[in-house]
């Protein structure tokens, strides 16, 4: 590691009281006594798939790295605790960036009071790469799984999507905070959150639930960058279709009985809107249902990291 | 993440005790109860600096990844617990490639009871990288930590230095079994692994324990590797000089009071050597001793990530 930048860090980076031995040794040593289970994520962004570093400020690009991993948290209803940092930096600049990336993480993991426990930093050849890994605590409702649907369940998202390529898909507000309050007051049975696709990430709960969904079309809130993109490209593409498949939206899928369904939507107890959009079902696979045209076979949409073989 | 290759690691990764719940969720749920602390720690190889996947089997580029951040764990005298793996792949080959990345891993994570708890896998237009960050669990004797190191303990060392370059740089053999029988049986007070180099790591060692060291260079154990590359580049550098500053050795480097270094160089309870090279001294630096000349300062040298502003 560049000792000029784990001076740096030291410096900046806050004590934490999980953290005995933070950045400087081989390790770092945390505190975990009373954390029963804890959740382990990784993200890995790259330049050019994840962010384009020569469009955007870094921070941004920090701040997204960070934010996507704690949306893995929030889909697991877990608290953060701790993060490591990995670093791949072009060689070129590769202390002012890094310096930059903390300025968009080092804000984030405060609000959320994650421990930056350390981190591994390079230089190479190659674009800039960032992984974050994040260890989270479960609470005592328990981890919320992607297998826990079942028939019957209602189908409930926090916030509106599409169109996250206008900007948000940068400044990603991950839902932990409201993922904690919704577990503490109602019982969830199952969460994702909207990485790839609404559609494709509610076919992918219902996968692991071993269930269907239909998916109510009149109901999927909408956002506002949809429509702009929608218009925008003017290519046909509607502002639903960007909901249902444009991805990085990172706000929730939830499955939770008809019963609490209905008191979360009637409570709206977070500062973001729940809304039910429709239910889970025994077939497998995934529909769309609407007024007119009744139930039809819904494409699960979004976005597919494909390797070439 | 790639459905195709989440399908394959599913059907290859083992369960374990720890992991209630591996690959195919948000993130993965572990089995923490007992562990009152735990060390963490992130290492991310990349083409072109740590491996060249042009000329190397892809499955020694797993095991080094793997390897080398278990020896961060053995630095810390701390148990594997769990591991996640995120891979920057390129887009062509990509799937055949991380398979081959997982055949290094899963057998060295096998040997050392280690859960592969998940990970996370993307394409990009850049060349191969791969982070993994390693959960150990801190024994009773608690972390071995790089500050411990007091005046007047001896400096000792597992193996031999020099020349991993010609191979054994990407063969990694992780001193974990051997630090966990040293720290049971024997009271040490310091630790760090040798991966940029002798002299340096012994440097930032004793950086971190606010003293000083003198090594003698007539017992520093130097590699069969270090002589056949002297030989080989016949550039006026010493089997010596490469034991010294050319790291990527992954050896120990610990500290102990004389009456323990004693017990443990006459018991030798590894199947490695363990060689008494020198002590630590109150005045901060690095000194060498030989017979000849005495008392003179040692310049740390190894491998310095350098960052440019």
């Amino acid at each position: 590691m560049e000792s000029e930048l784990i001076d740096q860090l030291r410096r900046r980076l806050p004590d934490h009281p999980l953290l005995r031995k933070g950045v400087g040794d081989d390790a770092a040593v945390l505190r975990m006594a009373g954390t029963d289970e804890c959740v382990v994520t990784v993200d890995l962004l790259t330049d050019g798939v994840d962010f384009r570093l020569d469009e955007v400020d870094p921070r941004r690009v920090g701040h997204k790295a960070l934010a996507v991993n704690l949306s893995d948290l929030a889909a697991m209803a877990a608290r953060p605790l701790a993060g490591v940092i990995a670093l791949a930096l072009p060689r070129r600049g590769g202390l002012e960036l890094a310096l930059a990336l903390y300025d968009g993480i080092l804000p984030l993991a405060e609000r959320y009071d994650l421990a930056v426990a350390g981190g591994d930093t390079n230089s190479w050849d190659g674009p800039l790469a960032v992984s974050i890994t994040l260890l989270g605590q479960v609470t005592e409702r328990g981890p919320l799984l992607r297998s826990g649907a079942t028939p019957g369940d209602r189908i409930l998202v926090t916030g509106a999507f599409g169109g996250s390529i206008l900007g948000r898909h940068l400044d990603v507000e991950p839902r932990v905070d409201e993922v904690l309050l919704l577990a503490q007051h109602y019982k969830l049975h199952a969460g994702i959150d909207v990485s790839d696709g609404l559609s494709i990430d509610l076919f992918h709960l219902t996968q692991e639930s071993g269930c269907g969904a239909e998916l109510d079309l009149h109901a999927v809130p909408v956002h506002d960058d949809a429509r702009r993109l929608a218009d925008q490209l003017a290519d046909g593409s509607t502002a639903l279709d960007h909901a249902l498949g444009d991805g990085e939206d990172f706000e929730l899928i939830l499955a939770a009985g008809p019963d609490v369904a209905r008191r979360i939507v009637d409570d709206q107890p977070l500062g973001v809107p729940v809304t039910d959009v429709g239910r889970f079902v025994a077939e497998p696979g995934l529909w769309q249902t609407d007024r007119q045209s009744g139930r039809r076979p819904l494409p699960p949409r979004g976005w597919e990291h494909r390797l070439e073989g």
